[in-house]
């Protein structure tokens, strides 16, 4: 694959000194930043990051803020989930969807106070359909881009790690919560979330000053632990079924298609904009939806377009994202397959680059 | 620099089995999609895009396309430019601001009929901005992005090149307009506009069907021509003072500090929703404006951040695209500089990643 050009219109971040020290070899842009995928190669920081702890930049999970007497009231046009009982210190998952239901972002929406949020966006300037939507509804609220970089710390030890920062008072955040830590004399808000399933924390950076005397303070803490720079992992990230946008599913996708019909609480998300559309498809249930499918064979290269999916020669579906697990001994991927075919135990045909290969529907992702 | 890492969500376009044929050895990231930014050298596809013709692959710059009874005053809301004489078969530049004023993209807006709008974007999701203002106001207008890629023929050689594809009518085509051409029955849209100063078209490929077989066509009749791909060329759209957006702009600036003060009809843009904002700075002026910048010493680095520009340890600005410019031997450069230091001949220091050198405030861009 060939380098990426470098330029200001890619963002560095206030902790890019630290991943190139660190030995970053290769890059994805997301929301316009650059973010790191690799530091040793794809298995080696698999397996590391499932045995110890990693520092991750995720600075590219640029913040939105929601601040005035309709920030709540915004946010619940944003999304279907269900707003009413969120209480300031919590997070929660929340697909954003448009007024025909399809997804704009799934970010994680952590409220700050009654009258102030943060929205963690995954990849698209959701800044602008917020804006959009706020001078469009005349409400009274500030929409905008803070300098908010979050880092994040991820793997078994980072209970560990972040104690010898921080306190023990650490041990305390419970899951998708997040609560308020000193560093160096400044306020830092610490959630207990992440995009890996190895246990962790997202801290939320308010200013780049901060940037490298926090990274270099985790290093320090935690050498002994066996820390390193680290990244979101492909493999690990497909095995327990955490989905990224603008891969697995784009604005064609209602959250019901993506499984996430959970978080679309559309009888009571009262406001939600996207809430009659998606009264319509709760009822009839989607056509297709996202599903853990292996796939035979050999390790397949990378999924860098849709795969079409096929049975007995007509089109079911396309997998979007996909790896070779050393932990599951097969190759693991996120699929959208229609309900003709997407019953746990199907046998499917994948037209990869390099040649027909056989999947079979699973029935959870591998965890 | 590290390698860019591929993943469906750094979408690929209809040209890119064409692209990676002609052996681009470095991409960026625009609009979620892969953009080629070097073939040969940056330096000698300069050389060869001012002597000859090139076939560049300009799908990022992606379509919003507005239709319906309401899609010309959607696009009026959206601009300070003055829209009201702009005929069916015109093509405008058009700065695009929020209520503050500033800037959320800068593209270039394609008339196709009364009620049917493309906008022809820079690296920002404006179709967030552009649907959440429809919604908003609950304008009679839908808003996607169609399935368009442009494909840009840049170069002294474009007119020849095009006509043996296309047919002599294509010399007919004026600046910054459009005609429809058939490519193997289909119509196309063809202006005479791009991202060079060395002329050219761009054809607006409205089915990724008909994508490799156009661009083998102009290939194979280009021959003799020299024809090569190619892609913008940093320091041929530095000497000629092309923007940037989210290099040389971002939404902290108004189009009058960009030097777009001559796109804003604010007394007549009625509707356009940042007209108060910007009716304010047009009467004070900006305090700090684009200008054009030689940096002395030999071929400068990549501008991957800004640099500050300082005069007596003072900070008067940034530097935010460079390069060696061959022809004009000397780097040419783009930055933002305040009013007490942009009068043409100011000296200037900037502070490079390999250390301090000189700066001189230009009279006009190089061309």
């Amino acid at each position: 694959m060939a380098v990426i050009s470098p330029s200001r219109r890619l963002r560095r971040t206030p902790f890019s000194d630290g991943v190139e020290a660190a030995g970053a070899k290769a890059y994805t842009v997301y929301n316009h930043m650059l973010l790191a995928t690799v530091f040793d190669s794809v298995e080696a920081d698999y397996r590391h990051l499932k045995d110890y702890v990693q520092v991750w930049d995720v600075s590219v999970e640029r913040q939105v803020e929601l601040r005035g007497p309709d920030a709540g009231r915004l946010m619940q046009m944003l999304t279907p989930r269900d707003l009413r009982l969120m209480l300031p210190g919590q997070c929660y998952y929340v697909p954003i969807v448009d007024e025909t239901g399809g997804m704009l972002n799934d970010p994680v929406a952590v409220k700050l106070a009654e009258d102030r949020w943060w929205i963690s966006i995954a990849d698209s300037d959701l800044l602008l359909w917020v804006k959009g939507i706020a001078n469009g509804y005349r409400l009274d609220v500030l929409v905008d881009e803070p300098d908010v970089s979050p880092l994040a710390i991820q793997g078994p030890k980072s209970d560990e790690l972040l104690v010898r920062v921080f306190g023990d008072r650490v041990r305390d955040i419970r899951f998708f919560q997040f609560d308020i830590f000193q560093f160096e004399g400044r306020d830092l808000a610490i959630a207990r979330s992440g995009y890996s399933k190895q246990g962790g924390f997202e801290i939320y950076v308010d200013s780049t000053e901060c940037g490298m005397p926090l990274w270099n303070a985790l290093f320090a803490a935690g050498k002994d632990l066996n820390v390193r720079a680290g990244c979101p992992n492909t493999i690990e990230r497909i095995e327990a079924g955490f989905l990224s946008y603008g891969n697995d599913m784009t604005d064609d996708n209602t959250p019901h298609e993506c499984g996430l019909g959970r978080f679309c609480d559309t009888q009571t998300a009262i406001g939600c904009i996207g809430r009659d559309a998606l009264l319509r498809v709760a009822k009839e249930g989607p056509v297709q939806q996202i599903r853990p499918i292996s796939i035979g064979g050999n390790k397949v290269p990378g999924c860098d377009r849709p795969w079409p999916i096929f049975v007995n020669d007509k089109r079911v579906g396309q997998i979007t994202s996909a790896a070779w697990s050393p932990d599951f001994e097969t190759n693991v991927s996120i699929g959208m397959v229609r309900m003709t075919h997407w019953d746990p135990g199907t046998c499917l045909e994948i037209e990869t680059p390099d040649g027909m290969r056989n999947g079979i529907v699973q029935e959870s992702f591998w965890l």
